[in-house]
């Protein structure tokens, strides 16, 4: 049959086969980005599901497509703490943060249109644009996230550029965090240029040291950032439930595209979402949920340092769930994945080469910690750095 | 902004607007497409749910893209049992039949490339596509189906003809079911003009009178035919469980695209879909919604029969949720309910032109009755016939 063109770019996926991985008890794998089951709430929701299900059964029925109102009411009542002007009428209700980008990527790109990236970015921001055909952009970053003269120059360059998609806090693949001074200066640019920009903040909760940095949104001048959230690692990935804040224009054709994708999220799970804000106090989850996961991010650094030579560098993330390890020049992470690390080792990541969106470099790897247990990470890195032995 | 122009086919949605209307206590309105929710397997469920979150907090977790295995076994015997030769591999599990009209459009659609469809078909399907940017080619319906030379016509003109978008079985708006004969020549059709034929089946299971027809998907000779169905009218809509089962080729792009779209369906949702399938009888179960909704078609006939005008037309549906009413030529339904049915009557439904993808009638209305309580239909039915003295 003739598909459509754009099916070309949709190639074998890095993240489908590593969510195969994870059923493999044999293997430690690190490529994951899964947060900690131990950590879920589980009583308090199983308690939440129980009473949801024992009363009137709407619950199991449809509701309206943008989302729950109570729902819709407790995410923006959150985003007005987080330092932005939100009610719950400029809240869409979407499958993950991922559903955000694929609806973002609907309503903005016609084929050729320009992406502008972190470089590296998530994968899951590549395979959710790549249908619409998109050509990439991507910018340098560095300690502090995105450079903007980098930018500024890759913006002057891209007459096309439509969109641009940022994880500022704790980035997917790197751990990093963009600076304060680096968000308002995108927001300049992205008012210069007219560029829509996709927030996506999955990890924003999760900070380990440090002060929060304000939102893009927050700096928003000219309602052009949509800001993407999620449960998924505040409660749990399995209710598949995320936010998207955005002005009215956006907002109401980001719903009619919702509605046109999957009619709605699940009316139970987004019911136990709201009935579990009310009952339970997740910010004390959060804070418990955080400081395990602080104690895994010390851990991993700590074993790293130790174990691993001086010439593999690897990020510090202060909040998150991964570090980004660099390798030396000539290095292959993909291949010495292949060849030692998974056969011999018995341990997998993510080599960095995928997460590059138009030049690979193949000398980085992404490492996750949340998901491990503490004897998983240490087994894990430990058995790789003999291997590692120049 | 500069939204893609692909936006500017997604106008106001009479669906979410229903849908809205739907929270309204004061209206009685034919127009949702809602099952009734008495008729869910609520304490079940609550059962299913209690067991899945006291154990392991699997189900809380991530899974793979293509849907719980368990999931997938279920679905691949049932469809087995329903003359499909599929196995789990086959099926994909998404978010309501829904979702698979976008990853099939987005499989499928360029800009200007055709979609063949019923005329009148379901709403839910063009708000769908329309995001792709499609021309339409609508297919004369009588009361068995598409018209099959009018197809063969209309695809002799329609050489960029790619998907062929059918409900056959108590179609939505119309409640008409499509004849074997014509099941077999449309697989033919599809053969010779290389097309993909996408087979919604949401009620299929909810037939009242007569035995089950064969499948498109039972017919197909060259791995054309994606069917897609739904637990939303068997189990309850609220969970927002569907599936696809196509042939490979087709299977594998759609899985990428569905990992692209929202990374996954619920996977509690799923667990308790699948632990529902292993610990209940899901036919006993349907057996007996089936009755409770024969029961409501007979009524909206009886009470239409004995109360509408002879000059208004219905069909006599043999399953599913609708029926679809004619009014004399020169009627507007939409105008009509605007004018009189809501303000006077105080009764909804859904005028038919909106599921007409190219040349809107005005003289047609769809009506539910599996929502509706059967006080609420005699109510609904009769106080709006009262305004039909003609």
């Amino acid at each position: 049959m003739r598909f459509a063109d754009r099916m070309g770019r949709v190639g074998p996926s890095a993240i489908r086969d590593l969510l195969r991985h994870g059923a493999d008890p044999e293997l430690i794998s690190f490529g994951g980005g899964y947060p900690d089951p131990a950590l879920f709430p589980a009583g308090e929701l199983h308690g939440v599901y129980a009473e949801l299900l024992s009363g009137d059964p709407a619950a199991l029925q449809y509701c309206p497509s943008d989302g729950l109102p109570e729902l819709r009411e407790h995410v923006a009542a959150r985003m007005r703490r987080d330092g932005m002007d939100c009610t719950a009428g400029d809240v869409l209700i979407i499958q993950g943060a991922q559903q955000g980008l694929d609806l973002a990527g609907k309503l903005m790109l016609n084929p050729g249109d320009t992406v502008v990236t972190e470089n590296p970015t998530f994968l899951g921001a590549l395979i959710a644009f790549n249908p619409f055909e998109p050509a990439y952009a991507p910018v340098r970053t560095d300690e502090d996230g995105m450079d903007m003269a980098d930018l500024e120059r890759v913006l002057s360059r891209s007459p096309r550029a439509k969109l641009l998609y940022t994880v500022p806090d704790f980035q997917n693949p790197t751990g990093i965090t963009m600076s304060t001074p680096r968000r308002r200066r995108l927001i300049e640019l992205a008012n210069e240029h007219d560029l829509l920009v996709l927030e996506d903040t999955p990890y924003r909760e999760l900070r380990y040291d440090g002060d929060s940095l304000p939102t893009l949104k927050s700096l928003d001048t000219e309602g052009r950032v949509v800001h993407l959230g999620s449960f998924s690692k505040i409660l749990a990935p399995g209710m598949r439930l995320g936010w998207a804040v955005a002005d009215p224009e956006v907002l109401d054709r980001l719903a009619l595209l919702k509605l046109a994708a999957d009619t709605q999220c699940s009316t139970l799970n987004m019911a136990a979402a709201a009935r579990y804000l009310d009952r339970h106090d997740i910010d004390a989850h959060i804070t418990a949920a955080r400081a395990g996961y602080r104690a895994k991010r010390d851990l991993i650094l700590e074993v790293l340092q130790k174990t691993f030579p001086d010439t593999v560098a690897f990020t510090t993330p202060r909040g998150g769930l991964f570090t980004w390890l660099t390798f030396p020049a000539g290095f292959d992470t993909a291949e010495f994945m292949r060849d030692v690390a998974v056969p011999r080792a018995r341990v997998a990541y993510v080599p960095g080469a995928t997460f590059f969106p138009t030049t690979p470099e193949h000398n980085h790897a992404r490492f996750n910690f949340s998901g491990m247990s503490d004897d998983d990470i240490v087994a894990g890195i430990t058995r790789l750095s003999t291997y590692l032995n120049w």
